[in-house]
């Protein structure tokens, strides 16, 4: 009895003895420093998985546990944990930022090329995922660019009209770019005192910044640390919906607050405290009983059996057969990652016509939207009956279309306040985006659609009913008629401004 | 020392131990695919009370910690855990969605009938609730029927004119009625190939739903796991806000934010971690130390003596004098849960005349709304003095007639809109929701005023200020004054559009 | 071995084993009754550090690990635990509020006076808190006390014209003065019938409140338990930006969803089930490993080693260089925290003029705020980079001015208007917020600009961006100069209206 009660304790305490895998000497050195220097980020990476286990490890787990998908260990490096020196000093000669550091060549910026010599699978991945090529998407597309110069920019009041200041860097890298992610340049060096004494830093541009797109100094697009948040690379926090929120929260996008008003979010939200956040494989029913973001777009899931129900994927779009994010119009996922090579019949660099119709040239075609359909219906299929989730998707289908017939009366008001010379748009070779019917516009079918669509997607009705769903759509389609009718009221009396 | 160290590790683990009570064979049977089928729900269903525990066991508890409300045991399957079978082929007969599957007859849709089996004086309760009936009292009352039929409908540009397709029935389950509840009927069957091999299915319409007023197969209405999710069954998870927020969240009716933003609220989301939300009773003060939406509208709550504070119910109105819910103007709950059968003095289904009085004959009389308060009022004296409470409640009825009187501003200005033909309203005969003045109109009592009350009936201030509260109040009456005289200035330029 | 798994015992159960210090023989007394007439405080109270420590224990900890600032034991009670007497009985004299109680002079409103008997530097700081003069602020500024009145008051129809009816002290006290603290008086007496027979209580106005800036009956400014709730005054809640979202969450001061956006926030809502809230000091990367609002603004935080990184403040703005509320511009925090004494050279209370220049004299200069500009950087650089920190600086800087430049061209435009005859404004001697153009321009600054500097400031780009931000910014001049040409054409039809 004794023995068995000692037994049952060191089990009980063993999660208690966690023991310090091998250090490199560099990342010994690091440390010795920034212990003191920055000791946030020392003790989030001592938590880290980083800290406690060797790439040798990591490697050498069966298939469904591993976190690593590096076929096999191709350097001495690999006996050590994963440190300081292992990812800031791992290819300094690609890295612009790389700078002398105490006797050693160093950069700041780690890049998804860096995190690649341990997860090259998920680094390829995501050079396919729309979200890497965020910056250019956003800002080589002139209509986009212009959305953001109006946006952003400053006006100025002369003679009762405004004029436009475009944004600078600075502006737009807090708003926009946060989340695209900014282009970061190295622009010379700097001299700092530190508690060390004099030291000599790369001055960046675009800096600080952890957007899905980012730029960064070795050439290379996105930032693992959008959500796998530096320095404790947490499993837990990729997978859970706060992550995904810094983005996918405002109107036009509201993913998140869909899924809080949500069966699944309300689940969530009520038990999750309860459940697994770090097991590889996720395993439903047992680590988790109703999805996150990360169930439904990205994570590997298996059932108790070990049978995989999905991959694990980061192209964020492999299960999602419709882009409901419309631009104008909702329609199929692009092709390409790479946008900004759309370009529409009437020649602009849009998926869709100002009409409504695809561009089906760029865009992927229905068997393939059926494919990924399927791919995410198994995950639903872990819990729900085949008619609940062909019902489910039968309504998504029909607010798809709803919504974009809605988008499409919006534009039709808009198109004939340009014709009638109320507001000024492509004809007159003005923005489209600048007056007060055009802003209308927009938020038709940037916020109002959208919000529509993803609450359909994700079952939070609030989104499409009231919280800046059906009813404002609603609305605004009304509220543009009258301001057409009023403005063409005001022109008649002979005043026109913009 | 030594059987002492062992009795406190039995204590410790004791937890753990979970014994399995006996299963039906019919249950163990379902189990037996569905564990491979969709294996979310069965262990979702493992972790519940139900499959833990006989109905036997659950009701020779004492009274107080019963969650059964049947008075003696029934039926042999009281000796068996509540399973697949006890609830999903109880009442074959009665549901006209059953059908044959693998040698029984089972159906889809459990409903409150079927939950009455165990829960019958829950199940009463239910049908007096105004939830249950939240499928007809909205989808049967011309008024507010015309309100989904404008929010939800297609509109479409003619001649620079909209006219309106009304939505179908997918876009309502998707909106309105995700929360109301749809109607489920059965529309054939239909042939899956399934992991069995092939199988036949009803086809339900209005499927998947959970609404609180679901018109079920059976011709029972609500949804037991609207609050009570399928298939954990969790009280922890009634007991917490996320549960109602699912419906209770939106600018109509932001109850949840309201919570969220009030010093209950702050409480609950600080320190709710460390709260027991699984006891029977619920103890004030030790299980939980501020109020939840169930602990204020449903739980039954104890002090730590076992003397009851208030009982359970699930006549969710038991403990609220007024419907702050205005419909146009707040007012006294009805007296019926079927609000279809209201008519006021100008002929219309609402419980106010569209100037403010309301239709009493409908209502609860104030005698009766005294005790509603008086019940209220216990849950709020387990922590707050009297005079504390007094102030509390002048203050609402104070924010009752002030936002009320708002109200009637705004119904003048809509009423005078109508005289002056800027729109067309009851005289024209037309819908009272499709023009933009009439919009803003809505939202000054659906969005504004009652964010207003609801933030002073649960002092969550923030959403009678700014957040959608008297600011907005304020300025919607400007708004409606200024598109008003600028509609006239357009009208009386000879063009008249809608 | 038997030993030693004993031994361990003991550590894993010692927390349980919590001791009850001793209560004074008054508090006891209190008990008897109030255990059954308010149980739920008296649990909450039996939880609270007050009730497990005596004054004497409390300081008599070593420098670092005080939650008391008293330097030396005055008085005998400091033997006794801090109960219902040691608080409610103090200072009775001070006390209008105060009251015979069987058989004890008590008192109901527990102020920051009474706190400071313990915590004397807290107090102190607090009435430097620009927040403990939040009542006066509001209530005593001509322009912000008619701020309130037209968004508070009643508007009535007549004539087509709306005229105002100030709000009444239950309104304001439901709205901005919930957070802002109200005027607690005493009206004369009430016999009221308890469960002890009838007693005599102070009739209070103003109550309940727990607003920054009450002011109380024993003439001092403030309440402790708007962030210090009681009865549990837990300091873990205090940490937890819940507490704060209180009153910072709505759109003139979005903090708690800008934070709640941000990479800090996301931190926090994934990972803080893991961290320590009840630690004195907090430290930096071991108790936490990402700012709360309380990390950055109010906390005593070092790191491993003790060393101090920035100290405990209540005086709020010790680390903010700026006040990014705009008033109508963003500023330097003024000198004095009483703001009334403000005046522009344009004769109004206010630190900005209405073209936005700062009213220097009353506002802390360059160097002050560079010295609080350096004090927040502490706590950034215990986890980022100088480079880092310096990059986020700049943003904010560059926000500053940029919205600034907005609310600029958004008053012009309101200028014009009042110039024009289309609104009625100083000139006219009529409140600057009761038309319609003129609520629009109070949302530019209020709303829309507030939101881009905090989502700026806390690196939440969400409410800089399309909810609330730079979109909302854009699009308001638009509608503002849309509605100033609709008026004149109104106008010049012959019909003016208010």
């Amino acid at each position: 009895m004794k023995t068995k009660s000692l037994l049952l304790l060191i089990v009980l305490l063993w999660p208690l003895s966690v023991l310090a895998a091998e250090m490199s000497p560099v990342t010994e050195e690091c440390l010795d420093c920034h212990r003191t220097a920055t000791p946030g980020i020392v003790a989030d990476w001592e938590r880290s998985r980083h800290a406690q286990n060797t790439m040798e490890e990591a490697i050498n787990k069966p298939d469904l546990k591993k976190r690593v998908s590096l076929a096999k260990v191709l350097r001495p490096s690999a006996r050590v944990v994963v440190g300081c020196a292992e990812c800031h000093t791992l290819n300094t000669k690609e890295h612009k930022d790389t700078f002398g550091h105490n006797g050693y060549e160093v950069y700041i910026v780690v890049t998804p090329k860096d995190c690649a010599a341990c997860h090259p699978t998920e680094a390829d991945q995501y050079t396919q995922n729309l979200m890497s090529r965020a910056y250019g998407n956003l800002n080589d597309n002139p209509v986009y660019h212009n959305l953001v110069d109006t946006t952003n920019g400053i006006q100025s009041l002369e003679k009762m009209m405004t004029s436009l200041t475009p944004p600078n860097t600075e502006t737009n890298a807090d708003s926009c770019f946060y989340c695209h992610g900014t282009k970061i340049e190295v622009k010379g060096k700097k001299v700092r005192d530190t508690s060390m004494g004099e030291m000599e830093f790369p001055v960046l541009t675009g800096w600080p910044n952890q957007g899905v797109g980012r730029l960064n100094p070795d050439g290379s697009m996105g930032s693992c640390t959008a959500c796998h948040t530096r320095h404790q690379f947490s499993i837990e926090m990729a997978r859970k919906p706060d992550t995904c929120a810094e983005c996918h929260k405002g109107p036009d996008v509201p993913a998140y607050k869909v899924y809080q008003a949500s069966k699944h979010g309300n689940i969530y939200s009520s038990l999750n405290k309860e459940w697994n956040f770090t097991s590889v494989p996720w395993v439903v029913g047992k680590n988790f009983t109703a999805p996150t973001c990360a169930a439904c777009h990205a994570s590997l899931i298996t059932n108790d059996e070990g049978d995989v129900v999905v991959e694990r994927t980061h192209r964020m779009n492999d299960r999602i057969p419709w882009r409901l994010f419309g631009l104008v119009y909702a329609h199929a996922h692009p092709k390409s990652p790479d946008t900004t090579i759309i370009k529409n019949k009437a020649g602009l660099p849009l998926p869709t016509e100002l009409t409504g119709e695809p561009v089906a040239k760029y865009l992927t075609d229905a068997k393939e939207q059926e494919e990924r359909k399927r791919n995410m219906q198994k995950v639903c299929l872990a819990c729900h009956s085949t008619s609940w989730v062909e019902g489910q998707f039968a309504r998504l289908d029909n607010t798809i279309r709803t919504t974009n017939e809605m988008t499409l009366t919006a534009t039709k008001i808009l198109l004939a306040a340009w014709d009638k010379g109320a507001a000024s748009g492509l004809d007159q070779n003005d923005s489209i985006f600048n007056e007060a019917i055009e802003k209308k516009w927009v938020e038709q079918w940037l916020f109002f659609a959208n919000s529509t669509r993803y609450a359909s997607a994700m079952a939070g009705a609030d989104y499409g009913a009231f919280a800046n769903g059906r009813w404002y759509m609603s609305k605004n389609i009304q509220e543009m008629l009258d301001w057409l009718n009023f403005k063409l009221t005001e022109t008649k009396k002979g005043k026109k401004r913009r």
